[in-house]
């Protein structure tokens, strides 16, 4: 219909006035039930970035997956609850058919340079180009918007008899098309990571995220000097027990900068 | 006044109806400028706790820490955003003087048992009793509510001359006086780490946690397993930078369980 990117399709939000904005899911970014978390997870970031009276740039997010959402359209809506002067705490909230879908918070900061130390490690990976594009084959949707390139930690084919195996993946990624790295795109980057259960019990199971935050390490500089190259993804498990697992994510550039760090814990059924 | 545990009187919440609630700040959990973060952050979770229609026990804590908190009363407010068949979605916030001073969100869940498998490594810590207590000296007021003994990574000096270490403290960690281990103190106890900047950088920098992250593993047998005994927590940062940096902790039981894993998100000026 457009030739606008499949991602900025799936970010749009029409205002509706005081903070609140009509949304869509998009069938681009569609799982194998409902969407893809990582693109709602931007696009309850997006909401606080469109308000005129924003401060600054994403800093933290977290977002509360409280139920299911159906293919369609809901409304998203962003209140700024304390806006210091150099920084800005937000809530969000997604409704459909009158139910809180998703609860979120973010804050917004203004960023300046400082002393820096980056104690997490570089994954010494071999460079995307020199590493096979995953097949999407039998994968949801969402999975064809990134190129995705694993250089350690691939996803099992799930079966009794694989062997359960260490959590880390370490993966390239880059939106499909290609598309300049942005806040939002980098949120839904975040959670464009296998569940980590398949690794560890390469067996068929329902899951659902419950909770996913993301600390943004990245100013707009980095991301601009970023632009469309794939970002490195690593990502691993703590603990799995009473249905819930929680797994970690660090996205860093290509140029060896940590862009962001993520953690969410997930409900799994077994 | 009463012989209540300290922690219990910073936990207390006058009941206003409606899921409205006043509390106040604790002398004994006084941090060098307002309260301590870890008692802001279990009172946080204190308060969809008492609601009498809570489903299950916390499973996620997010705290949004919005501004400052002068000593005295505020209020706080619980809501219950979805309810689900066994789990329930809750935000709140700490008011005082008509501004919102901090937010929050709590996933709480009923737990079963299930496969579990723990990836995270317990560290090979030397056990808590030969291990010295390490002095509060010239500390803020509740790090003496605390019995803390590190095993590595202890509190350096402060100068221009102290080398830049690791991050990675291991410290074994105990309310004191002793007191059952619950969900509350097990949060406060997630924040109960030195700011990691202080390992990265020892100079003297005014630092405030913007936002935490806590996901609860342990349930209530592996609490009152647990009971009063010390607990040993880990806590490292990841990157340091724009004036902010990022810290994650695990919790781990001394048989070995994992507790509790947290991350936060914290502002310093440099």
């Amino acid at each position: 219909m457009t030739n606008a990117h499949p991602f900025d399709e799936a970010m749009h939000l029409e205002p509706l006035g005081d903070g609140r904005y009509r949304g869509s899911t998009s069938a681009q970014y569609a799982n194998m039930v409902g969407p893809f978390g990582g693109a709602i997870a931007a696009l309850m970031l997006q909401a606080p970035s469109l308000a005129p009276d924003r401060i600054g740039e994403p800093t933290a997010l977290t977002v509360n997956f409280c139920g299911p959402i159906a293919d369609g359209t809901f409304d998203v809506s962003a209140t700024a609850v304390r806006t210091n002067r150099s920084n800005q705490h937000w809530t969000m909230t997604l409704v459909q058919d009158d139910q809180v879908a998703v609860s979120a918070s973010a804050v917004f900061a203004t960023r300046r340079p400082t002393w820096s130390h980056t104690e997490a490690r570089y994954p010494d990976a071999a460079p995307s180009d020199s590493v096979e594009r995953a097949t999407n084959a039998f994968r949801p949707p969402w999975t064809e918007r990134y190129d995705m390139r694993f250089v350690k930690g691939v996803l099992p084919s799930l079966g009794e008899e694989t062997q359960r195996q260490e959590t880390t993946s370490w993966v390239w990624l880059a939106d499909d098309p290609p598309r300049p790295l942005d806040y939002a795109s980098l949120a839904a980057i975040c959670d464009a990571f296998f569940p980590r259960i398949f690794l560890a019990r390469p067996t068929w199971t329902p899951i659902g995220t419950v909770s996913l935050t993301i600390y943004f390490h990245a100013d707009l500089p980095m991301l601009a000097a970023q632009a469309a190259r794939p970002v490195l993804g690593i990502a691993w498990a703590s603990h799995f027990g009473n249905g819930m697992f929680d797994e970690h994510v660090e996205v860093w550039s290509d140029d060896r900068s940590l862009l962001a760090s993520a953690h969410q814990i997930v409900y799994f059924k077994a």
